[in-house]
């Protein structure tokens, strides 16, 4: 970053920049911890924590279109080209994908409130693993994000089949049990969904991890199979 | 739209937004394409139907990536201010939520290709019936695109929660049907994803009526009440 930022001649732009870096990284820190407070709660039926994770995602949402006027005033008043367009590109794609992990974390604190899967310790425990795997994913693709770091980006954006593997092994445990307790079914609906909510945050980290790469090398790498990213785009 | 383009002194910037917009429109034709097919390969089990969904989905992303560089590139070449700067957000936003209805048209079709729950008649035709909900929704929603029509757009915005309410109840459905019937529950679960595909279709033509607003009105109306959006926004 500080390469890119320190070519220009204005001061204030400089700062701007930084400044709308920053409010991503705070963002993100705060999608982190919605995230993993959601899986305390579920994991603890903790009532008062997951209404935590509800109410800080009004936080989350009012950050997103806060920094999202940042960043149409920065192309407004600055006209930036080049990589500092493409910055501007990635981080107005970044918060979007954040503002959306938010939404997963309050769904999955919401099953905490709702559901009377207690019972259910040995999913539990499987879902749990899911969610610490996705919010290292989330940590590492924010870490990638900070320091504009392409490889770093790339090994986020390979690690997400080993989540989707993790998510067909758990739905199939959960159609087992599913069919040897019928009752149970109602109340393990909710567990499907928190399963499929980490598996979309698995994409969407998957996703920012696209916008690192775009900002650092300038190519659009979505929809791109990934042994040609490693080959034609890290690579280089 | 017309007014807008108008008073652009460069006969060569508007020939450029007014390119941009048709693609996004070509674009949203083939996603509606997509999922009608996808829906009716699931009706008809059509496994040959279902392929072509899942063939066409790179011509949507193709289109999704080239519609992106033109916005990036109509930004550093004609710093468009105000509201051509409007615009070009809000059709950057628009392709990114189009390719993702692609997306789920695409594993709705895939649904055709595995699953043996042909037998489901009745809850095929109540999925069927949700789906064409949807479709229309998308197709309202393109057209208040293309008319740059923020009355029309915050129609489809409250059509949403009638979508919610059909995948409520049809989730209920899906649950009493395993709970009879314990066997069905892996043909059913795939039934399951389809209807949460739809629900999540909904909430993206939500998002584009969102940027339509904003395109009209100058306002970022997301997490806003649709009360006051309807009194203080579309009233005004």
């Amino acid at each position: 970053m500080d390469h890119n930022i320190s070519k220009h001649i204005s001061g204030n732009f400089n700062q701007e920049l930084e400044n709308v870096r920053n409010h991503v990284l705070a963002m993100g820190g705060l999608v982190e911890q919605q995230l993993n407070s959601a899986l305390d709660a579920v994991n603890d039926s903790n009532a008062e924590l997951a209404k935590k994770v509800e109410i800080g995602d009004y936080k989350v949402n009012a950050m997103e279109v806060s920094i999202d006027e940042e960043c149409t005033r920065i192309i407004a008043k600055r006209q930036p080209a080049a990589s500092d367009l493409r910055l501007v590109v990635a981080i107005a794609k970044t918060i979007a994908d954040l503002e959306r992990i938010g939404d997963e974390a309050r769904r999955i604190a919401k099953v905490a409130l709702e559901s009377t899967a207690k019972d259910q310790q040995g999913l539990l425990g499987n879902i749990d693993n899911m969610g610490r795997h996705v919010s290292q994913m989330l940590h590492d693709v924010l870490d990638a994000f900070a320091r504009m770091d392409a490889e770093a980006a790339f090994q986020v954006h390979k690690e997400d089949a080993k989540v989707d593997r993790e998510y067909e092994a758990l739905t199939r445990q959960i159609m087992t049990y599913m069919m040897e307790d019928p009752r149970s079914i109602p109340k393990v609906m909710d567990l499907v969904w928190s399963v499929r909510s980490l598996e979309r945050i698995g994409d969407r980290c998957q996703n920012i991890a696209e916008y690192v790469i775009y900002f650092v090398k300038g190519k659009d790498i979505r929809h791109i199979a990934q042994d040609d990213i490693e080959r034609d785009i890290i690579g280089n």
